[in-house]
């Protein structure tokens, strides 16, 4: 077993993180708009439980693994809660315009 | 502003969290697959800091945002553990083979 083979899959993962960096910023470029759309209707831009729900349950059907369904529940409610964050400080600049 | 914009921007969500759920379970392979190799060679599997910086640096240096690099080093923190933990799960059950 050389060190070629893990420096292969370093590389791979470093690929990959990179990859799941743009698609974590894409996503939050989303829910940026979301924001932005609900601020303009007047709709209550809050926390949606409902929503999230929604949106875990998809993702868990679509859970083929390695990672356990807990784990990934972790994970993704962290990448949620750091959107919700990312839409409240857009409001709060909003407010100081 | 209609509720289709808002069902489209939704739509892009979903797809997106999917998108990031095969990135965050085919990374969680190559770790898987990074310590088979590094069992095989009797080497150290644990926790690496050195190579944990490296990543996050890496990752800093191609993010462009909206998220902010603290916003992103604890995102990716987690996704780390997550990984380090399936490790040694696999580490676990091997040992009881």
């Amino acid at each position: 077993m050389s060190n070629e083979q893990l420096d292969q899959l370093r590389a791979k993962l470093d690929q990959v993180n990179l990859e799941i960096l743009d698609l974590i910023n894409k996503r939050a470029e989303l829910v940026q708009e979301t924001g932005q759309v609900k601020e303009k209707q007047g709709a209550n831009r809050s926390y949606d439980p409902v929503r999230e729900r929604d949106m875990l349950n998809l993702i868990l059907e679509n859970n083929n693994g390695p990672f356990e369904d807990s784990t990934i529940i972790h994970l993704f409610k962290e990448i949620f809660k750091a959107g919700l964050e990312l839409q409240e400080d857009d409001h709060s600049k909003a407010l100081l315009v």
